[in-house]
């Protein structure tokens, strides 16, 4: 019966607590809640933030009691007359506070070992409704509450992070694996080089058709995800029915997928260089490093990356990197022959097998109509060749930035698939 | 009527996406809208979240429109048939979507100046629901929506922070400001060079007995904020009140206070050097251009900042820096005597007042016991002095070389105000 109410409505999260809603904190606890209800296979329909105030969070439960099989809620589980979770809780399911002996003993023996006193108000959290079962709290005195109210599980956890997550692994996944039914797997295919309204239109057909596994595509920061979400009855049947939706993917947007792992851009980038037995360097200007410090997020960069030439003025690019005086002359800064000759003289400088560069106009100032704000040229020197290419980026100047390294990442990692 | 409707019933937020639902992203625009909202003065008593579902969005706009004064409303926005956000509220309240025909030309013009053909999902973005005024988006094609319906506000933002910050900033706050009552101003005082509970020691009983302004600090990334925030019956008597908090607390926090503005650190070094005439240069190992990337984010920055050089490998440090092979053997790569060389090598080749250098273990391999990860050393050479400071840093990869970065403006920033 209950395992039939949690498949048909799914779940839902209450997390209790003024500061949340005067956005003292931020709220990691719905994240991380969210990604394990997820890898436990259960739907979470709902989250509702609600402050410390009896009436509010009563109608709050009251209505997850109706809608939800599962009402996950954190916070309020403190000793002070603001901490009202679990004497509102028992008011909504219409049950009795007791004391609760071992969990009284737990805080007297938490208070011993540290030599204090415990003030009275520290036994309210030793109540529990009637007919709940306590969760151990490893790391506070309040203890956790499960109890089961028509069919639907109520678990009550304390707001800390600290003491929200061992709880949640140690007291709550084993009672919600044992009544979720199967496995649910997810897996992201990551595209660059298309947007997302794009992608989305070369996938429309399958997007549709599909319910299991299902296909949402996310943009982000000039990539496009597509999440695909199985369930199966085994994890091997989730990961076949993921597997069958991949091929069936490829031919429409196999060119401009990079990975379906849990990495990023840059780590396949670094990948691919070490593969080649590659090392690579970099010529930035309006970027001012940005690329440069997007690679070496990744552990092996050390091993391809020998550095680079941060070439904001254009003594920099004369000096550092060679580029003619008269190609900034002729063609200004912000130029694909520039590009060319600072991409080129970074790698020739640094001695590296590939040479990138970035040149560009981030704004807000320094725009005019043959050259507006936006304006980008991302060169590339490897191979014995050189070339550049031309971009009109939008937004403010962070923005314009973040869309040239990034856009430059890509380059460099088009250009790497293109010679393997 | 609606100032009434507002201060009676307060607002409530609805965040719609099952990425949300499925812990893929944060939501630290809850955080963000709350923390502006207690700013204005407007109480906010619940958070939704709720996935791309009509049925359950459509009843969660129901509840808000019976219960609140205020609704914001952020995510599905976008042009794929999950975005139903719009289209929801519109059907929720009684209304029609129309073609907005600026909105549109303005759609146009976005992919025109990318030169990109838009697919037709994109004119989705050009609806806006009847009565309803369309809300610039600076960041993206998705206006955001601003109507009043039976004296409730609603606000549909886009999901994307970069999106969102400025639309709430520049399209809802003057909205919200007006309809207000009185008037709430903040004030928020940056310091650095001292940690957070310091800090609130040093302030602690101005903070209890503060009522109006009150006084709340927050940690940020090497940075301590007191957020000072006062009500006042017009604009100028607020401000009265938050000059002279600011001048009571001169005498404890005043030498860690870099400024009293909404800047950010690196304008504060920019400007310093602006009017020092000086230039700067930097070279950077374990961040790897983060702290020319951070510098170059103001939009001054060419004006003082040559460039710089991401000297991740040793030959680099020998060649463009000219760091002595034996220093780099005596010493090692991470030192301080390497260090200095860098510092003053980086000065030297781009003929600057000041250069500053990088070189540490970011982790998570290349620690030994004597050179653990996290250790990083910082130089400086300036008006004829170059020295160096050894710091140990906590976390991971990224963690140590954001604090590095951080680390090394915040010596710049010292160095500059001990000279002036």
């Amino acid at each position: 019966m209950t395992d039939e109410l949690l498949e048909k409505r799914g779940g839902e999260m209450i997390f209790v607590g003024t500061e949340l809603l005067l956005g003292d904190i931020l709220n990691t606890n719905a994240q991380y809640l969210s990604r394990r209800l997820a890898d436990l296979g259960i739907s979470c329909y709902y989250q509702t933030v609600v402050g410390d105030n009896e009436e509010r969070l009563l109608q709050t439960i009251r209505t997850a009691r109706e809608r939800s099989g599962l009402v996950l809620l954190s916070g309020g589980l403190g000793p002070t007359v603001d901490d009202i979770t679990k004497e509102v809780l028992a008011k909504a399911l219409g049950r009795e506070l007791h004391l609760h002996a071992s969990s009284k003993e737990r805080i007297e023996a938490f208070f011993r070992k540290r030599e204090i006193v415990p003030t009275q108000n520290n036994w309210k959290q030793a109540l529990l409704p009637e007919g709940a079962w306590a969760l151990e709290n490893e790391n506070g005195t309040a203890p956790g509450v499960f109890l089961e109210d028509g069919g639907v599980l109520f678990f009550l956890l304390p707001g800390p992070p600290n003491e929200l997550v061992p709880m949640f692994e140690s007291g709550v996944v084993p009672v919600l694996r044992e009544r979720a039914r199967g496995v649910i797997l997810s897996r992201t295919l990551k595209l660059v080089g298309i947007g997302e309204s794009a992608a989305e239109h070369l996938v429309r057909p399958l997007m549709e058709s599909q319910r299991n596994p299902t296909l949402a595509p996310y943009a982000k920061m000039g990539e496009v995800h597509f999440r695909m979400t199985a369930s199966g009855a085994t994890p091997e049947e989730a990961e076949r029915l993921l597997d069958a939706l991949e091929v069936e993917l490829e031919p429409h947007v196999g060119a401009y997928v990079f990975t379906n792992r849990p990495e990023e851009l840059e780590d396949v980038v670094v990948r691919m260089l070490g593969e080649k037995g590659w090392s690579v360097s970099f010529a930035e200007s309006c970027t001012g490093g940005l690329l440069a410090s997007t690679l070496v997020n990744t552990d092996g960069a050390s091993e391809v990356f020998a550095g680079g030439v941060v070439a904001y003025g254009n003594k920099v690019k004369e000096e550092l990197l060679g580029v003619p005086a008269e190609t900034l002359l002729n063609h200004g800064a912000v130029s694909g022959e520039t590009a060319e000759a600072m991409a080129e003289g970074v790698r020739r400088t640094l001695k590296t097998d590939v040479g990138v560069s970035i040149t560009g106009i981030a704004g807000p100032g320094g725009g005019t109509p043959e050259k507006p704000v936006g304006l980008v040229h991302i060169g590339c020197s490897c191979g014995g060749r050189t070339w550049s290419v031309r971009h009109l980026f939008s937004g403010n100047r962070r923005k314009v930035r973040e869309s040239a390294a990034k856009t430059a990442l890509v380059t460099l990692y088009r250009t790497l698939r293109e010679m393997s």
